[in-house]
């Protein structure tokens, strides 16, 4: 390695040893110099067709590899792209956003650039950001940018959020010692033993040994505190009857015996709720209790019989330890935790329900959203990344029965209808990635499948060229039901405002410049299906794919007065409500 | 009127007043009750595709109507709307943005509900908007929303920028005193008369009566600060040569005599430069000069010999007269101008030229960007919007000779490509219902024409979707040069980030569900034509529109390596760089 390296030479470098392979965003002209160093570093440069767009895909890009990168102009792409930044704030996705901003000169001069309001302030978007990222960054002395970009991605690897980066276009290319660069960043070193942790760890085995009736309920910022390995094996040893929230689907192997499902809290069957009415201790993971994740706090644990691993303390009944990383506390759990001791309910016989199969209804009835689900798991396959959109999708897939080695995004807390499109892009392309690097279980070419309704697909449509460009092999299933559906449910039965544009949704591939058809040699295709009966969609669904990556996109049609059964109650609410105003 | 009345209905009311027709948005479950109240308050819903074309819209409607509104959800709907509504600040478009926030229970409880991140802060995003807004309010007490709404809405008329109103869901419904409707919300009454506004007054005539050599200079905020009637009248009276700036362009008839165009600065004629010059005052009305907006600050002209007339102030010879609004100001000038004590300078004489003509190459030679806008120019009409977006466009439109009655929308200083398509749609509408008030002067059917290159029409294209909706009169003119040139001709000449995916453009109408064809009875169509050479693109262009709105796509196919005479020298510069780095 030479002992000096340009900024941008640094800041790549670093970001290619956390295994970042792919940079996205959009150029401009503060960036375009930045961008010059992308390739030449072995990072792949994937240009969005815009910025939110950008940010979306590094958020799934980010979810799946541990880190993205993205990175946009001054002033426009940021502020574009700030909506998608917020989402990974709130659903802790690790995305380095790097802005390129004006040089120094014009900085200090207060000169009235473009992409400015013209005032001289050059500050006012880097304070938008402080509100939504983890740390920020003017990378504006050359003496301290080593130590800020590695104290920075530090940050967003611990927090697993967002941070920022303000890099000026005249310090792109300034040189700087490369010796910090042989020390690798990683996550602080443990903390050395305490009284404190061993109180805790003395209390959460107590309630351990002594319950007699416990659960385990995985939330998903278990993935963020990157304990799913220890939770897995945690669920093996007790065979404790394990749980998910909407968050966690997919941070456990749901073909574990003790698998149980979503806890669904309000929502959930008697039989559920009787069971978990029943339990004298929940370990609960990574908790994260927003409205949309604990329908509507029902499913959130009794404090009481709780224990909360949080990403650096422990609740128990009320109280808090702290500083308590959450992976050292699990490992020293795992660690000290004697079987031998523990009960094993009876509950924890009451198995892992068969794989959801084929509908009820006959082949030529029109598809229907609560079948729908149930019926396209079946086709749900090792390896597969599956997004969910915000609606009808995102309550369907909750009964999705997963395979192993499968992951799904689904919306929690942030709910920016548009977002799945995008992030389907990042994801693909990271699980292409980590495939190639050996990293991705996969039975077949690794797939990721898209669910989306029709209002989200026009939100951020022009992605799907993204994914065309980038040849990634993606199954999207359209679910055109005239609007927003999810919206009418909630208010609104028959207003003008939850229609939509009527689109030829079909005619998306071909438009964003796919070779179409179903055959011929060598090349990126693109096939398009259309469903509106269970014969028509088995057709579709049991057509062999074959190896080489594909687009396939497939509009499955539904009434637009129809919803996955979670929906039902509102659905009809709603609808009694219309049909009381129009009397 | 009855005497109490909703704060949402009290809020539309307020924008009916205001000749707000139209309202622009994506329905979200924060505002759902709101958008209850739209249509029945008499004013339109504009559904869009997603919320940043929903901003970028609203701000094209605005810079027609004066004022617009933006209805977008709590945090997911802003956030996306933000860049475009950071736009409206930067060059002065008058849009109020309506959130629709979590009932005050939610907020008062610190609820972690969704589009939040779930740690019980509610003001985050609030904070962000007074980064870019002029004012703004949470309607969380209805005593006090009647004035909150009236003061907000005179700042947004004011300063002609944008403004923020929060509304909490659960306030939408409360009943409160309708008396104040009753008094319209008008801009601030004039100033009395002070020794300061008479010495300013005086020291200005002096400086007209005693300069031999003249100049007006208008510049794009003059628009916004409602003076140009009286610029009208001053150039008509005095006959002095009247230049504009880049953003000024289209705020005075290009038809009287002693027009001259854009004053570009070090991109300017010898002869211009010359003239310029030779100036001993220079009357300069709405100053704008970021470095976009003025050739990178050549054309800012001298203090010295300039009288600058901004929104509240007049600065002569570096000395600053305030609190003197610019229409009241320049009204008592023109009140008091006494032409017989005037100069009459010989430049004057120098003419308004013609008419842009016919391209000189061969009718089938391919299209090159110099020529194409003088020769698109001859079919601009009287009545005509015309938007030109950021890139080639941008810079060709410069040398457009407008009609009368017509308005050209161009890059200035926020620069953000993708805002012209969904400003295409907020600007048609305006125009529409403009025309519709007899308040629009066209001869045919008024027609919005846009100019816009291919990596622009990537970012928002889901927008075209709106038009067709909307059924909207609209040329839209495809500038295919594959990929950002613009950027090209700034860096990176043969760099992979400059390029884009290569789309089937003309399939857009029929993808986003218009109706193809010339003929039909009735309804909305769409049509699309190519042209590559002169020859095509006479034939597509003088073709007979007939009366009926439409919409006219026409996909102009240009080489990626050609540019506007304006970019050329940048375009070589990159080029030579490219090919010494080659070696």
């Amino acid at each position: 390695m030479p002992s000096t390296i340009t900024v941008a030479d640094y800041l790549f470098t670093r970001l290619r040893q956390l295994n970042v392979e792919s940079v996205h965003g959009v150029p401009g002209d503060y960036n375009l110099s930045l961008l010059d160093y992308v390739e030449p570093n072995g990072l792949h440069w994937v240009g969005n067709a815009n910025e939110l767009n950008a940010a979306y895909a590094s958020d799934g890009y980010a979810r799946l590899k541990g880190l993205s990168a993205l990175i946009t102009t001054f002033g426009v792409g940021e502020l574009s792209a700030i909506n998608g930044i917020a989402g990974a704030y709130a659903e802790l996705a690790p995305v380095v956003h790097i802005v390129g901003t004006p040089a120094r000169k014009s900085q200090q001069e207060r000169a009235k650039v473009h992409h400015t309001f013209a005032d001289g302030d050059f500050q006012r978007f880097a304070l938008m950001y402080r509100h939504i990222t983890v740390a920020q960054a003017e990378l504006s002395d050359p003496r301290t940018c080593a130590q800020l970009i590695d104290s920075t991605l530090q940050q967003c690897l611990i927090h697993s959020r967002p941070v920022y980066l303000a890099l000026p276009a005249d310090v792109v290319g300034i040189r700087i010692d490369a010796t910090p660069l042989q020390t690798s960043i990683e996550l602080p070193r443990s903390l050395p033993p305490s009284v404190d942790a061993e109180t805790a760890l003395a209390t959460v085995l107590d309630r351990i040994y002594s319950s007699q009736r416990p659960m385990i309920l995985v939330d998903g910022e278990s993935r963020a505190y990157g304990i799913l390995t220890e939770l897995q094996q945690l669920s093996t040893i007790t065979h404790w009857s394990t749980w998910t929230t909407i968050f966690g689907k997919s941070c456990i192997d749901e073909s574990l015996p003790n698998f149980r499902g979503i806890w669904k809290g309000s929502a959930a069957s008697q039989h559920d709720k009787d069971f978990v009415k029943g339990r004298d201790l929940i370990l609960c993971f990574g908790p994260h209790f927003s409205n949309t994740n604990s329908y509507g706090y029902s499913s959130v644990p009794d404090a009481k019989i709780s224990v909360h691993f949080m990403q650096t303390s422990v609740q128990v009944d009320g109280q808090t330890f702290r500083d308590l990383p959450a992976k050292q506390f699990l490992s020293a759990l795992l660690a000290k935790l004697d079987p031998s001791k523990m009960t094993k309910s009876p509950e924890e016989v009451v198995l892992n329900g068969e794989k959801n199969g084929i509908p009820s209804p006959p082949g030529s009835a029109p598809l229907t959203q609560d079948h729908f689900y149930k019926f396209f798991d079946k086709y749900l396959r090792s390896g597969d990344v599956i997004l969910a959109e915000t609606g009808t999708a995102g309550h369907g897939c909750r009964d999705f029965k997963l395979p192993p080695h499968s992951l799904l995004l689904k919306p929690t807390t942030w709910l920016s209808i548009g977002y799945m499109l995008p992030a389907t892009q990042g994801a693909g392309l990271a699980q292409r990635e980590l495939h190639a690097a050996g990293r991705w279980s996969a039975a077949h070419q690794p797939r990721t499948v898209l669910l989306i309704g029709d209002g989200s697909f026009q939100m951020t449509v022009q992605e799907l060229s993204t994914i065309i460009r980038e040849k990634l092999n993606v199954l999207l299933v359209l679910i055109n039901n005239d609007g927003y559906t999810i919206e009418r449910c909630l208010h609104g039965w028959n207003q003008g405002y939850n229609d939509i544009a009527r689109w030829k949704y079909l005619q998306a591939p071909a438009f964003f410049g796919a070779n179409e058809g179903q055959g011929g040699e060598g090349g990126y295709r693109a096939s398009t299906y259309r469903a509106e009966t269970w014969d028509e969609l088995e057709k579709v669904m049991a057509e062999e794919d074959g190896e080489e990556p594909k687009l396939k996109m497939v509009e499955v049609v539904m009434d637009r007065e129809d919803a996955p059964i979670t929906l039902k109650g509102l659905l009809q609410q709603q609808k009694d409500a219309a049909a009381v105003a129009q009397k």
